[in-house]
């Protein structure tokens, strides 16, 4: 008899090649390192599929993932179980059994991310990895102001990847808010899903707007260009998280604090 | 001309061997790795003088040290110049000149720790190194009534590491603290100076009390015992941050957050 689990993750992206499987270079990613560890508790191959695939050096607090077992164990193994398997920079949080129509991506409706900014003058020794640096004071407010236009579903052409496999360039973006939490500067955002590398584009545009070298009507032009060559310089992967993936149709999804756990 | 420099040190010691230089074999210390990063800026040997010297995995957000040079720079050299010869684990804060009775050391009259733990069923996988982890709810109000027993001056002989080569076990605790501030604990702990493993000794004591295995009244007993034998095993070195240094006859040198940047 089949069953289909659904598993809470959260992962230091810093230490890893991406999610994604790699076999030819053999390289530590996280789906690889996942599917292993839960070989080794299923004690058959197991194959997972996962809500968002996200880049190398990027981060997650509240990746979902799904899998097929015949095996019946209880949330505890592949909870405690799974993680006895795997590196401290990857953790299974939650586990639980769900209906074999949840696909981990098919289902999703939402993604939100987190971008988590530093703008004191020297960066700090510790989240090395984990969060971006800006010797700049960012003026948050404007970042925020110019950022609402990007609400709504638009052709995100000109915050799109070059090498995205998307077929087509419009997203729906849901919310998108800047704002400052204790010492960090946090740009949020949730979408119907993203493009590639498009959370990095839009912070590293709204950059240039906080520090001033641009105005906030600089981010309403740049989406209206869908000109990739008009956006700025893709923001680095380390302040990235995914925090959260919406599935209205199952609300009995455990749902833990959005995190990362320093905000 | 001889110029008396006082420096602001923050650094992640996960990544190092402790504070000390060391020759025998060649380990990355802190000291090492910052005496080499001065003599750059210097264009001479420079050695320093520090106000605590930390164990191996142990953070400092407020180290305080001192060096003598004959060259001429300005806090910019001190500072910026500095921190381009360090691995990212390790940062100049603020530089000034000080007249040369201040000595990091001797000049000091108080120094205060954090250690922080995390006390969710699942470890996060940021912050590795920088947290002790308990798998345990903790009470943390019952840790901080434990730990009134400390204050004022005492013998702390059953705090005491083996190996410490202080000529007296006694030290006089300000304060001391327990406290959740957002998803963390911290205990906070200030005195004139402290033991070798003085504070891991005490927190791997109230983590027992906040544990619910020993009554809040054990601390007192322990304390009251000078034998090491009754205390707990020695805390975890991940959460410690020394985060203050006093220099009462100096009101002028710079006064930064406490930190750590993610508190």
């Amino acid at each position: 008899m089949n069953n289909r689990i659904a598993l809470g993750v959260e992962y230091n992206g810093a230490a890893f090649s991406g999610w994604q499987r790699q076999l030819a270079p053999p390289l530590p990613t996280i789906q690889g390192l996942l599917e292993q560890a839960l070989s080794r508790i299923a004690d058959q191959p197991v194959s997972i599929s996962c809500a968002g695939r996200t880049d190398a050096g990027v981060h997650a607090t509240g990746q979902v993932v799904h899998f097929d077992t015949v095996k019946d164990r209880g949330p505890k193994a592949w909870i405690m179980g799974t993680n006895t398997q795997l590196p401290p920079q990857i953790r299974v949080q939650w586990a639980c059994t769900v209906d074999d129509r949840f696909h981990a991506r098919h289902s999703a409706t939402a993604r939100r991310y987190r971008y988590i900014i530093y703008d004191e003058p020297v960066k700090p020794t510790v989240l090395v990895g984990q969060l971006t640096h800006s010797r700049e004071k960012l003026d948050v407010d404007s970042m925020h102001r110019a950022a609402q236009a990007l609400l709504g579903e638009n052709d995100f052409s000109a915050f799109r990847g070059s090498g995205c496999q998307s077929s087509t360039p419009f997203r729906y973006v849901h919310e998108i808010k800047a704002y400052r939490h204790n010492r960090f500067v946090v740009v949020e955002v949730e979408a119907n899903a993203f493009l590639l590398h498009m959370v990095r584009n839009i912070v590293g545009t709204l950059l240039h707007v906080g520090q001033g070298r641009q105005p906030e009507s600089w981010v309403a032009q740049i989406l209206a260009s869908r000109d990739r060559q008009q956006a700025a310089e893709t923001a680095r992967p380390d302040g990235l998280f995914l925090v959260h993936v919406s599935y209205p149709g199952y609300p009995d999804l455990p749902m833990l604090p959005l995190g990362p756990c320093f905000l």
